[in-house]
């Protein structure tokens, strides 16, 4: 859960009881009469972390309720769906992740990991559907679907400009929008939607989850770079390795001396050659070095602090008060996330 | 397109002007903004082949359409929603294929291949689930998304039974309904609900689907053994190397003498651990002469027979006309397809 504090304690308090009814829904929805489904399903329990997303609708929802803020059984429908959506794309990235581990040499075990993801994504996605179906409203099963192509356009853009050293910022922007920006944006829109909120406030909401998302995004690819794995709590120095550039690289390459330029075109070659799960010491903190007398980490965080504010400022539409607090507090969480 | 004869002629011309329809309603819901993602979505038009699924949302709409038999736009919209369910289970079945033949060694472009299809099979569900929702009843989005649920269930008991020697009828049988014949029923009883059926109808047009379903799949698994590629049309001799028993070797393994039994445990255990894609003519003759002593392939070529008689019989609620002997004839086209 994302910590909140002061006046907004008591909404916390109430998100986490509505959190423990999404993972209840999230396994009811989940549970098969096949055994053998239910082994593998049990593997993606541990794969809820911050609940980001769920977190979105539900403090959404608190945020445009009738007073005292309170949250309709949709909203716990919705939040459980974009949390299977979420976990499906995860899902679905670890074997891609798995895939570029193998390099070495792929073992009989690592390949059957890699089918039951495949599957298991599937099955994940293929129960977000049908438990947003169980609503009985089209319009937010076309919401939804919109939203995951959008996600899987962002997806295969980012694919499309793998190793792609002349990757421009609208571009990554493009990318990041609908990749991470685009889900977050529904599940605020989705909060305010569900309690009929007027379209100028439904809008707003978008905007802001959109902001947020972007940041995230940027926030996260910065932890790739600079943070501890111990802290983030996955596996780092992924990008490089699969030759995505993130915003810090970006500037980099735009702005730095020739020499820099070429350095970094080297330690970018050498990363993304590089077979083994994390880089070398002596690669990271070259790495680091660079990017940080470039300005480029700077650069992204400024971004970061920009969207967070132009996320915080499309609250101005909500009435005063702890629910609106809540969500400006989220925003600048983003910020903060440790390293 | 199946082959019809005589009096289903001229059906047989309108599904086909049908499906052409069909086929532009397909390409149309996946065109993106991004002309990578385009280009990459036309490597999957070529995947088209019988369009046994489509053919079954239509033809069971015209046998349950008032006179003359017509359509409507909501058949051809469904038709193109399960054919892009099914594309996506291809696309994700070739990541699992790739994964196999690359046990030899790993190239980055194969690679590349993998990650891009596990997105482009995610880009084609979603897609699928979104032009559903465009018809604007919840309750179709449930049938598809509860049928999707069900095909990977059956993909992750199939999973689950790899390299089991041990898998009985009915596992078998339980895994091809739920990962073939399920959606084959939905498909047929799509097409009746459209035209606003009775229910004792649309029961009868499930169980022909699935039936048909079970049929096509034994054919299918048959053909896995005993095709040949350039007429089959793809790559065979898959289902061994991944370890998958299908009906004629469980009947082997529980019918064949002492003898036999060990020889088909050793060809088995060749075959899976063999990294290249097809076998040795020497294995293939071993174990097909094996599987036609034991009358293994008879006794899946029986139960084959006795689904699409099954199948057949459970239109004997339709009135008697062209578009039943269409669905007919459909049924017979099963066992007959060219190994």
């Amino acid at each position: 859960m994302l910590l909140v504090t002061g006046s907004t304690s008591t909404l916390s308090t109430l998100l986490s009881a509505e959190l423990a009814e999404v993972e209840c829904r999230f396994a009811a929805e989940l549970l098969s009469d096949l055994s053998s489904v239910n082994s593998l399903v049990t593997h993606v329990q541990r794969y809820h972390g911050k609940m980001l997303r769920p977190v979105l609708v539900l403090a959404s929802g608190l945020a445009t309720s009738a007073s005292p803020p309170a949250l309709t059984e949709a909203h716990r429908i919705l939040a459980t769906v974009v949390e299977m959506v979420h976990m499906a794309t995860l899902v679905h990235d670890d074997v891609l992740d798995e895939a570029e581990v193998r390099r070495g040499g792929a073992t009989l075990n690592q390949l059957r990991g890699n089918e039951a993801a495949v599957m298991l994504g599937d099955y994940l996605i293929s129960h977000a559907y049908h438990l947003c179906s169980s609503l009985g409203d089209a319009t937010l099963s076309q919401l939804i679907a919109r939203t995951t192509n959008t996600v899987c356009e962002g997806e295969l853009l980012q694919l499309a400009n793998r190793d792609n050293w002349a990757l421009d910022e609208p571009t990554y922007f493009e990318m990041i929008r609908r990749k991470t920006a685009s889900l977050c944006g529904v599940c605020c829109r989705l909060g305010a939607r569900l309690h009929g909120a007027a379209p100028a406030v439904e809008q707003a909401l978008y905007v802001y989850g959109e902001k947020l998302g972007l940041a995230f995004q940027i926030v996260d690819d910065l932890l790739d770079i600079l943070g501890q794995e111990s802290t983030v709590g996955k596996t780092l120095r992924r990008d490089l390795q699969k030759g995505k550039l993130t915003l810090p690289f970006i500037h980099a390459l735009s702005h730095a001396s020739p020499a820099q330029h070429r350095q970094l075109l080297d330690y970018l070659q050498f990363a993304s050659d590089d077979s083994s799960p994390t880089h070398s010491s002596r690669l990271r903190t070259g790495i680091e070095t660079l990017l940080d007398s470039a300005g480029s980490i700077a650069h992204a965080r400024a971004w970061a602090h920009r969207l967070v504010e132009q996320a915080k400022d499309s609250l101005s539409i909500l009435p005063l008060g702890p629910a609106r607090d809540l969500l400006l507090e989220m925003a600048d969480a983003v910020l903060t996330r440790p390293s």
